[in-house]
C-alpha cells in the first residue's frame, strides 16, 4: 500500500479526545485539569494506558515528561518525535494540547493496526505543565528538555498554595528517573488547534506552521499630576490617562504598520488614584509586541520607544518603559514544513502557511531538533475557554497530515 | 472711620487656623478630621468657644449645622450669612473649609474689636459634613438646609462601619433642635482657597466667583471580544481598550473645544480580563464633563454621545453610556459678586472673575439666598492633600474682602 492510502481512524481519535475530556470536565463543557493535580495524574494514567495498548514502551523523566517509544527498523537513528501536553487552563477546552497528544497516539495506533514499521523509531511525548496556569515557568517540561532553564528551577516552582512541583510529581506518580533532555530527537512534530481565527477566516483546513512570532513585553509607567477634575483648567493639566491613550494607539499603529505578522496589544491598565473626579496622576499599562522577524521586531521596539518619548514631550508627563519579557522569533525547519504542505496537498486538503502567535512546546523543541507544527481550525478562533471547539473532520485531517509527515521523515534516506 | 479703613487681624486669623489644625493633625502636616468623629466634635467645640468669645449666640440645628448670630440694628432683616465647613478629607489640608469659617469668625471678631454694628444681623455658619468622605451625600448640612434632600436621608446615612449620622451627632453633642432650613438668610458669602491653579497662574490674589460649573457624570461600558494577543491578527480584533483610547481623547477634545469653562476628565478605567497577553474584551470608564453654561453643557453631552456612536461604529465594539450624575451650573448673585470685585479694587488687591469647578456649600446656598464666593490662591492648585498650602497674606486679603462685602451688604438700603 502507498503511504497516502494509509489513514488514521478519525472516529477513534474523537472518542479518545472525548474520553480524556471526561477527566476534569467542567459544567460549561470545558476542562480543568491543572498541571500535576490528581486530575492531571488521572489523565496521564488514561493516556499512558492507551500508549501501552498501542505497543509503546514508556519512560518518564525527572520533570515528569512522558515518552512512548515505537521501535524502527534502524534503532540507531534518532526518533521522529510527536508531542504536546494534556494539562489545561483553569477554564480550558478539550482540544488545546490534547489534540496534539492524541493525534500522535492515533499515528502510533494506525501503524500498529497495519503492522507497519518505519526506518527511524517514533516517539510520542507528553510534556509537563505547558499551560503555566498553576506553576511557572510555562512550557516547563519542554523548557527543561531544551535547557531553557534548569531542572532545579522547575522542580522548586510552587503554586499559589506553596506546593512544589517536586512534591506533586511524586504525589501523582510521575517523578521519573530519566535524565531530562538526554534522549536524542531526530525531528519534532506537533499538531495543535490554531487558537486564532486565520484558518477559519481564510477557509483552509491545514496550517503549515513556518515558525513562531517573537515577542517583547513591556511594563510602562506614566506619571502626570493628580488634580481636581473641576477646578483644574484643561491647559494646565498633566493627565496621565489622556497621555496613555496615545500610547495605546501607538502600540496598535506600530503593529498595523508591520502586517501581516505584526501584533500589538495593551492588555492591562491601572490608573492612580482612580477616582471619578480626579485627573489621573499615574497610569500603568502592559505592552505586548510581536513579529515573526527578529529585525522587524527590533525596529518595532525602536519605534515604540520613540513614541513614548514623543508622547511624554507632547503631554507633559514622564514615561518609564521597562522591557520585562522577550522571546526571539523561531523559524521552523523548512524541510519538515514542506512535508506538511505536501501531505496536505496529496490528500486534497486546503493548506496555507501560518505563523504561530502563541507559545507551544514546539517552540522550545525547535532548539533541540528540526521542528514543525500542523494547525487545524478552531471555532471562532477561541481557545483557553470552555467553549473552545473544533470539527472532527478537521482534527482527522490534521492527524492524517501528521501521519504522512512523520512517516515521510522516518523513512527518509539519510 | 470709613469701611475701607477697617481691616481684619491677619495674624489672629493665621493663629486660629493653626490652632484648629492641631485637632486631627497628621504627620505630613495635614488634617484628618472626618465629619462627626470625636475629632470633629473637638474642632467644633474649639471654634464654638471662639464664636462665643466673639459675642455670637449659638444655635445648632437637627443636622448639626452650627449658627453664630451677631445682632444688627434692625433684627427684622434677614441676616447676612458667612460660612463653610471644618470637616476634612482623610488626608486633607489645613485650609479647605476652615479658612471660610475662620475668615467669617475674623469678620465677627473685627466688628467686636471696633464695637461696630451693622444694619442687618450677621451669622456665621459651620455646615456639617461638606467633604462626604465618611458619609454621603456630600455637602450634607447645606444640602438639607437647601432642601436638596431630606433630613431623614441625612440622619440615616451610615459610614463604612455602619455607624449612622443620627448617632454620631448625639455622640459628639451636636444633635441640635432647630429645624433645618427654617432660619431666614438675606445673603450668603463663602471664602475658600481656590483648590485649582488659576489665581496663582494668573497672578491674582482675589477670585470673584461668578458661579459654579455644571457637571454631568457618566459610566461607560465598552464591549469588544476577548482574544489571544498572539494568534489574533490586527484586522480581526475587537479591542475594547483600543476603542476606549478614542473615547478618552474625545472627552478631552470636547472640553478643549469649549474653553475657558469646559472640563473633561476620565478618572477611572478598568479592563477585562486584564491580562498581559489577552486583547481586552471589555473596558469601563467614568466620564466627568463640566461647563458653566447649561446650554453649552447640553451641547457637550450631545457631542459626547455622538462620539461614542462614532467610536463604536469605527472600532467594531458596542458602547453603553449611562448618565449617573448631574449638577446644573449655578450662577452666583451679580450684585454680591460686584461687591467682592469692588472690595478688592478699593484695597488695591488684584482680582479676577473665576468660576468654581469644585462643589461648595455655597452652591447649595445659592438656591436659598443671593450667594457669592471669594477665592484666594492655594499653592500649586493642590487641595484635598496634606501638603495643601496658602500664604498668610492671601488669606488676610481674602478675609478683608469678605469683611468689606459683608458690611456693604448688611448696610445696604433696602
Amino acid at each position: 500500500m502507498t503511504e497516502q492510502a494509509l489513514s488514521i481512524n478519525g472516529k477513534r481519535l474523537w472518542t479518545s479526545l472525548m474520553d480524556l475530556a471526561k477527566v476534569g470536565a467542567t459544567p460549561k463543557g470545558g476542562n480543568c485539569r491543572l498541571a500535576l493535580t490528581a486530575l492531571d495524574g488521572e489523565g496521564r494514567d488514561l493516556v499512558v494506558g492507551w500508549m501501552k495498548d498501542a505497543g509503546l514502551s514508556i519512560e518518564v523523566d525527572q520533570i515528569g515528561n512522558i515518552f512512548g517509544r515505537r521501535p524502527g527498523r534502524d534503532n540507531t537513528r534518532a526518533p521522529v518525535m510527536v508531542g504536546s501536553h494534556i494539562d489545561t487552563q483553569p477554564t480550558g477546552g478539550k482540544f488545546d494540547g490534547c489534540f496534539g497528544v492524541l493525534a500522535g497516539l492515533e499515528v502510533m495506533r494506525t501503524l500498529q493496526d497495519h503492522q507497519l514499521e518505519t526506518d527511524a523509531p517514533l516517539e510520542l511525548a507528553i510534556w509537563t505543565n505547558e499551560e503555566g496556569s498553576r506553576f511557572i515557568p510555562v512550557m516547563m517540561g519542554s523548557g527543561v528538555f531544551a535547557k531553557k532553564f534548569s531542572l532545579e528551577t522547575a522542580l522548586n516552582a510552587r503554586d499559589a498554595k506553596g506546593i512544589a512541583v517536586r512534591d506533586e510529581l511524586k504525589a501523582i506518580g510521575y517523578a521519573g528517573s530519566a535524565e531530562v533532555g538526554a534522549r536524542p530527537v531526530g525531528a519534532y512534530f506537533e499538531a495543535h488547534i490554531e487558537q486564532g481565527p486565520i484558518l477559519e477566516h481564510e477557509d483552509h483546513i491545514i496550517g503549515a506552521v513556518t515558525g513562531s512570532l517573537g515577542l517583547r513585553w513591556y511594563d510602562v509607567n506614566v506619571t502626570g499630576m493628580e488634580m481636581h477634575a473641576g477646578p483644574t483648567p484643561m491647559a494646565t493639566r498633566k493627565d496621565a490617562l489622556y497621555a496613555t491613550s496615545f500610547l495605546i494607539q501607538a502600540v496598535v499603529d506600530i503593529a498595523r504598520q508591520n502586517q501581516p505578522y505584526g501584533r500589538g496589544t495593551v492588555g492591562e491598565i491601572q490608573v492612580h488614584p482612580g477616582s471619578r473626579n480626579v485627573i489621573p496622576g499615574g497610569a500603568r499599562i502592559t505592552v505586548d509586541l510581536r513579529h515573526k522577524d527578529a529585525d522587524t521586531l527590533a525596529e518595532m521596539d525602536k519605534t515604540w520607544r520613540a513614541a513614548c518619548d514623543e508622547v511624554a514631550r507632547q503631554h507633559n508627563v514622564t514615561i518609564e518603559v521597562e522591557q520585562v519579557g522577550q522571546f526571539e522569533p523561531t523559524p521552523f525547519d523548512p524541510s519538515l514544513v514542506e512535508k506538511i504542505r505536501l501531505g496536505a496537498a496529496h490528500r486534497g486538503l486546503s493548506v496555507m502557511d501560518i505563523v504561530t502567535g502563541a507559545g507551544h512546546d514546539a517552540v522550545y523543541m525547535a532548539a533541540v531538533a528540526p521542528t514543525a507544527m500542523i494547525f487545524v481550525p478552531c471555532k471562532d478562533g477561541i481557545s483557553h475557554n470552555e467553549i473552545e471547539d473544533a470539527k472532527p473532520e478537521h482534527l482527522e485531517a490534521g492527524a492524517n497530515v501528521l501521519l504522512d509527515a512523520m512517516i515521510a521523515r522516518a523513512n527518509e534516506t539519510r
